[in-house]
């Protein structure tokens, strides 16, 4: 029975997922070293500060970890480090081959492993946002979420299974972002944008009606896309799949991570400047 | 004025070019070398045979080259090596730097070099096929296709704009299938296929309802679209621009050219199936 979840780390995603778990349980968190803006989403998501890791390991039965894939392996050092024992779940992107290096680091000291996949945006409102588990605890960890508005899915399938998902899904979604902001970028180059564009609107013209809303929703989020496809190129190369497709998505999002956060989102022709100018 | 007009080679979309221009134009084609199935076309689509390229070259005011990527330079040279001194109009998907260099052959042997650009399929409908053209002499090219199924547009810009059009809009339309074809034959391997089918099926559920009909129509044609997606990524690389993407599709185009006109296309299963056994 899962009374205290403890939530490593409330980002705009994190967040909303320790407010999801908040119907059911005491969901607590450690400030310590934590930026004024993640306090901020952790005070209006309703966590409760335990201050530091090992406290926030001492009341949790279930730890849940939101972080950018990079961070994804030494957050699971750390709380190995403290020997915890509950259960440990991992809801980052990342391949599955790092998902069972993390399983079996956080295995090593005694804790539980569950895989995690989330797909969707911040869980604030039902029906955006789904949280993929496996694993053979998934389901004490889904029963976390009931009746919240994020709805958490147990995959068949061991250890990875819900990465694997997270990282097909993410191929093609911020994959294509990026190959639509490449080939927009290589039009404005040779010359040929407006041609190109009255072709996209031939047919049922989505090309031409979404091109603008879909780089605009990529590029505030490019900084933390570059880990992503890092991750999803080494799960095409692992599954003996070329890896080109998301090492060139990782490229360009790359250039474009000093928009982070730009609200609103700079306009196309900034983008495609920004593109040719790396 | 253009009376007489050379086409080669009548493939599947140059049958089509030559009868569009036989409208106002006498076409001829060289049958020497050429296959059963080549002669077969050229008839069907009232081309008349003067079976050498020597002769073709002697009464042509144009010449119109539809053929291979890897094939086009070599087109270039044996037509520049009889001295031709009309049109030459490269109709081919090759990157706008080997469009510069086939201009620079032919017109360094006395013709005049005209930049075209094919979009969409054989054009023996109106309204389904684009040529576009780019270069002093392209309204003198256009015009030989008034009134037929096949919409002749100059471009503005130079020799190059025709051939940069075509390659941004193949970066999309072939690159994007291999993309999904890659992103179906990874969820397989890792065991996520219904539940990534599932994720597409949500929100407009585009590529839940088109996957299968994308890669159908890719997959018999990949034996030729290898050729054109590495001129895509020697596009994108003379941009600045990652290479990445297409470099990938052409490998697993390569894993599927064993399919040449297969009619009709193998099932998705098999075709995700044989990029994983590569």
């Amino acid at each position: 029975m899962i009374e205290t979840v403890g939530l490593l780390h409330p980002g705009a995603m994190g967040a909303s997922v320790g407010a999801a778990a908040g119907g059911r349980a005491r969901v607590v968190w450690a400030s310590a070293g934590r930026s004024a803006d993640t306090r901020a989403r952790a005070v209006s998501a309703g966590l409760e500060d335990v201050e530091t890791l090992e406290r926030l390991l001492a009341v949790a039965d279930l730890v849940v970890v939101v972080c950018p894939p990079h961070a994804a392996e030494d957050v699971a050092q750390a709380v190995a480090a403290v020997g915890f024992r509950g259960i440990y779940l991992d809801a980052n992107a990342v391949s599955p081959a790092r998902t069972r290096r993390i399983a079996a680091v956080v295995g090593g000291a005694g804790a539980a492993f569950v895989d995690g996949g989330i797909i969707g945006g911040p869980a604030w409102r039902g029906g955006t946002t789904r949280l993929y588990l496996a694993g053979e605890r998934a389901a004490e960890a889904a029963a976390c979420f009931e009746g919240s508005p994020l709805d958490a899915l147990v995959l068949d399938g061991g250890i990875g299974a819900a990465s694997a998902l997270k990282m097909a899904y993410a191929a093609y979604s911020k994959g294509s972002a990026a190959l639509i902001a490449a080939i927009l970028a290589l039009a404005e180059h040779e010359g040929v944008r407006p041609a190109l564009l009255a072709e996209w609107g031939r047919g049922d013209g989505r090309l031409a009606r979404e091109y603008e809303r879909t780089i605009a929703a990529a590029v505030p989020k490019a900084w933390r896309y570059v880990g992503e496809m890092d991750e999803i190129a080494a799960t095409f190369a692992a599954a003996g799949l070329p890896s080109g497709f998301h090492e060139a998505a990782s490229a360009l999002y790359q250039r474009l991570d000093s928009y982070r956060d730009a609200d609103p989102p700079p306009p196309t022709d900034e983008v495609t400047a920004r593109l040719l100018r790396a």
